[in-house]
Formats: structure tokens, C-alpha cells, sequence
């Protein structure tokens, strides 16, 4: 196999209750990549399409986590990446963890797979440290396997796959305004409440719990944020309208996704999920910010070949 | 039915990263009670044996969660309580629950079961309330249901019932020094760091994920408190040590039970938990400190009518 075009997943990180180790894996929204092997010995992205970002490997994404396992594996080729961007940048719904676990899958695949799904993460971290400083997987983990996903740790990376309830849809709405995630981690106290946080362990307890037995009502009654989401929603504007709405439609429960400005609700069955997107875009188009909308099933096979 | 018989067992609770919501049942732990109709309205304790309580209803634990019950229940009758108490009070393994949640579970059968498990949760709740100044159902939902509970909400009562895998056993080492839970909850710091909770609510999810799939290493690599037990180890002699011990012997975890100062670990199988309690009684032995121990199978029936 000389090259592979991939589809890399959106995903949802700090899912309300599962800050910082919960996420799960959109279906069709994503990005493609093209990975080549080439002659020329080291990595080059060749082809950066969508939004405007540096070709530089060492200030690419999806480049930095290339390097990382490419000075690992030292095969005696190269790589060449051409990268084709649909999840903006700074949208909140895991694009950089897209950019930095496609490049490493298919290289992975390219190299007859000598590394684990473990060490994909690891490489695929580098990658996301360029873009928050801080080496996390809660996005990048259901990017890797769908589904949902709960990061137990990170140094060693230990990922569970929590099972996903067949009939669960996510809408997602992102309001076109940026929020980096470097600044977005910086407006969360050091230290809260123990009270709070007792109240977020319960929830996150009772949600993986739900997920377990397919109880779509508790998940609902556990999908509540009582430590970031105070902080965080006052940046994304009408925030509690849109909550309010997704909940009159219907919806289980509404949170931030990631550190924002996009925004999740989850809901059984796609026509529920159909009916909050509609109510949410009522509001949406009453506040005059450009914004996409996506339904989705929760996919659960996270990132794949494209035939 | 004029009377019945009840055995209302012991329950570990904080059950290390479940600080204030995971509970587990103990097995052949556990007081006795004779609950009796009278023809005297009121509720009466007309023994209390074991150790130095007080008979009066309202200084009692069982009488005031009997007094709640019987004040809604309002019957023309009364009841007499016998308490058979086997559980040292302050030694960390629900003596208070196990004392609220018994003489309102037999009052419930003697009137034919008016209330619903959620409402006798309540009644108890004011029973444990005398004795941590708090409400709180964290031993008190073991104790009712058996297994493991996570106590998703008190107000109101919420209880989620998480499956027990069969081998699990767990051996109790009670060095009898009193800690009040009032105690012990003082020393706890009202706030936390943001990462601690964090590393805590990974491994709590964790636990209830490993539960779920019966992954006994899982329940082990989950069994980690960050935030309680720092602080709370310190009042136990020879914690550390005793830990220790218990995972050379092949302990899965090791934890402080409730507020201590009771220790638990959770073992897969007989033999090896076993080998944990005769290890740590080489400990305890040495320690010059009395205490008592238990090798006890996961409990999954909860409070039961004595034949």
C-alpha cells in the first residue's frame, strides 16, 4: 500500500459531568487526509486545503504528531500529507485532535501497523499540545476508537471504551466565534468546591452508569456541569436560551462542547434531535452570528479508510 | 404479622474515589432488631444491647428514623423496637445506617409496605443525620439494596444500583479507635484543586465502568483516592503500612471505610482475601492497638427478614 485517504472524526470533549475525560465521536462531520509514502526520507505536508494553516510540519498539527511517530518508526521512506480541513479550527468539536490522530492512522496503516492504538494516542498528543499546551486525549481518544470514551489516564495513556447507547443523537451548534482553548482553560478557577465536586462525580458515576444500560432519561439527569460550565457558557452568547430550547424540544441534556463556543445536546432518536436543531436555529438566526448546525448519530467506529 | 425480624447489615461507604456516593454491603456484618406492633401508639425501644445507647427514641439513631416514618405512616397503633446492636458505632462501617435504615424497613413491613424505597431512604436519612449532623445516603443505600449504590442525588433521593462482579470479596480491618464523622469530615479541605477532583472523577468513572464489565484489574487500577484520604489516612495508625500489606497479599485496592477508622480492600476471590486479612492481622498484632476483622463476599440482598 503506497497511499491511504482517511476520515477523521469531529468529536465532543468535557461532556457537561466528564470534564477533561469524557468525550464522544460525531459521524460526517471531519476531516480527509491523503498519506503517501515517498521516497524523499522525513514528512512533508504537501497539501493543506480548507482553513488557512502553516504547511510547516513543525507547526502543523497534524505535522507535529507525524514527526513524533515518524522518529519512532525511522523507516527508511518518507511521508507526504495532504490535508483536507472541514472542522474549523478553534470550533470546539476536536479539530485539532482530527488533524493530529489522521496523520499517525495512516501512517500507522502504511507501516503494516507496528504501533498500538495506545501509542497512536501518545504520538497523536504532541500534535494537541501544539494547539492547548497541555498533551490531553479526551478528544482524540473517541476520535481513535468512536463512541464514547473516558481518558482513565494519560501518562500511561489508559482509554475505556464506554458503550454507546444505539439510538443516541447528537446536535451540534456552533456559533461562529472563536474561543482558543488556551484561553478558555484559563478562565477555570485552580480549585473548586469540594461540594461541586462531589455533585460532577456523582454525575459522571451516574452517566456512565446510563450509558451502561441504555437509560436515556438518566443520561439526561446526569448530563449537568456544575465546574466549567459556569465559567465557560458567559463566552458563548444566548447560551442558556439555546439550552433552554434544545430542552423544550426535546433534548436530553445540553452542554459546552470542549472549551466552546460550540454547544452539544444529546437526544433519543434522530427525530428529536432533528426537532432541537430546528428550534435552535430559530434562535440562531434571531442573534445575527453566522453559525453551522449538525445532527448526528454518535459514530462508533471513530476514524477509517475512505474507500 | 404482629412482628419481624431483621437483620440490617454493615456497608463500606467513600469507597475511595466515591467520596460521599459509593456504597458497598457487607455480608454477615450487621445488627439485629425485633420490630413489634403495640397496642400503645408511639414508637418505644424497649432493648438496646450491645453497646451503651440510649433508649430514648430521640437520641437514638433507629428511633428517629422510626419516629419519621411513624409520624407520616401515622398509625393506631405503636411500635417496639428491639436493637441487638453488633456494629460498633465509629468504627467506619455504617453502624449509623444500619441502625436508621432497619427500623424503618421493618415498621414499612409490619404496615404492609406503605413506602417506597426511596421514601424509607428519607426516613433513615434522619437517623444518620443525628449522627454526622448531615443527611446524607451514602451507607444508607447499601444497606437497603445490597451491592454496590452510587447516590446520584439526595434531594430527592436518587439511587443507582451498580452491578456487583461475583468474586468480589472484601476484607474490613477495624483498629478500635474512634473518629466521629464529624469529625473526620472536619479535617477535609472545603475546596479542592481542579485536577485532583479531575483524577478522581477518571477513576470513579472508571469503578462504575469496571463494575459493568466485571474487569477486576480495572476495579483495582480505579480504587485511588486523591482527595479524602490524604488527609484522613493520618489519623489511622499504620496506615500505609497496612495498604501495603494488603496489595503484596494481592489486594485489588485498598481504601478508608466511610470516615474511617476502618480500612477496607476489595480482592477477587476468597483465597486471596484471606491471605489479605491473615497478612494485615501480622500487622495488627504488632500494632499494640485491639481491633477486629472481616473477610465478607459483596452483600447483594441488603437488609433481610431473619427466618
Amino acid at each position: 500500500m503506497q497511499e491511504v485517504k482517511i476520515f477523521s472524526p469531529a468529536t465532543v470533549a468535557n461532556v457537561a459531568c466528564g470534564f477533561d475525560v469524557l468525550g464522544f465521536c460525531l459521524d460526517g462531520i471531519g476531516d480527509e487526509m491523503i498519506i503517501r509514502k515517498s521516497k524523499e526520507k522525513g514528512v512533508r505536508i504537501v497539501v493543506s486545503e480548507g482553513f488557512d494553516l502553516p504547511l510547516s510540519v513543525e507547526k502543523n498539527i497534524a505535522g507535529v504528531s507525524a514527526q513524533a511517530l515518524y522518529k519512532k518508526a525511522n523507516p527508511d521512506f518518507g511521508f507526504e500529507l495532504e490535508i483536507y480541513k472541514h472542522i474549523k479550527p478553534g470550533s470546539g468539536i476536536g479539530s485539532s485532535a482530527a488533524s493530529a490522530i489522521g496523520s499517525v492512522f495512516g501512517m500507522n496503516l502504511l507501516l503494516g501497523n507496528p504501533f498500538s492504538q495506545n501509542e497512536l494516542i501518545e504520538f497523536a498528543m504532541k500534535g494537541e499540545a501544539l494547539a492547548s499546551a497541555d498533551e490531553h486525549a479526551d478528544n482524540i481518544a473517541p476520535a481513535l476508537f468512536g463512541g464514547f470514551t473516558l481518558v482513565k489516564n494519560t501518562k500511561p495513556v489508559h482509554i475505556l471504551q464506554i458503550p454507546t447507547p444505539r439510538e443516541l443523537y447528537a446536535v451540534i451548534v456552533h456559533p461562529q466565534i472563536e474561543i482558543k482553548t488556551s484561553e478558555a482553560r484559563s478562565v477555570l478557577p485552580q480549585q473548586i468546591d469540594l461540594k461541586d465536586a462531589t455533585t460532577q462525580w456523582a454525575n459522571l458515576g451516574s452517566l456512565v452508569h446510563a450509558l451502561h444500560t441504555n437509560d436515556y432519561t438518566l443520561i439526561g439527569e446526569s448530563l449537568n456541569d456544575v465546574v466549567a460550565e459556569p465559567y465557560r457558557s458567559k463566552a458563548i452568547p444566548n447560551y442558556d436560551m439555546l439550552k433552554k430550547t434544545a430542552k423544550n424540544a426535546g433534548a436530553l441534556g445540553t452542554s459546552i462542547s470542549g472549551s466552546g463556543p460550540s454547544i452539544f445536546s444529546l437526544c433519543e432518536g434522530k427525530d428529536i434531535a432533528e426537532n432541537v436543531n430546528k428550534e435552535q436555529i430559530k434562535i440562531l438566526n434571531s442573534m445575527g452570528v453566522p453559525f453551522e448546525t449538525y445532527v448526528s448519530k454518535i459514530n462508533t467506529k471513530g476514524v477509517t479508510i475512505v474507500k
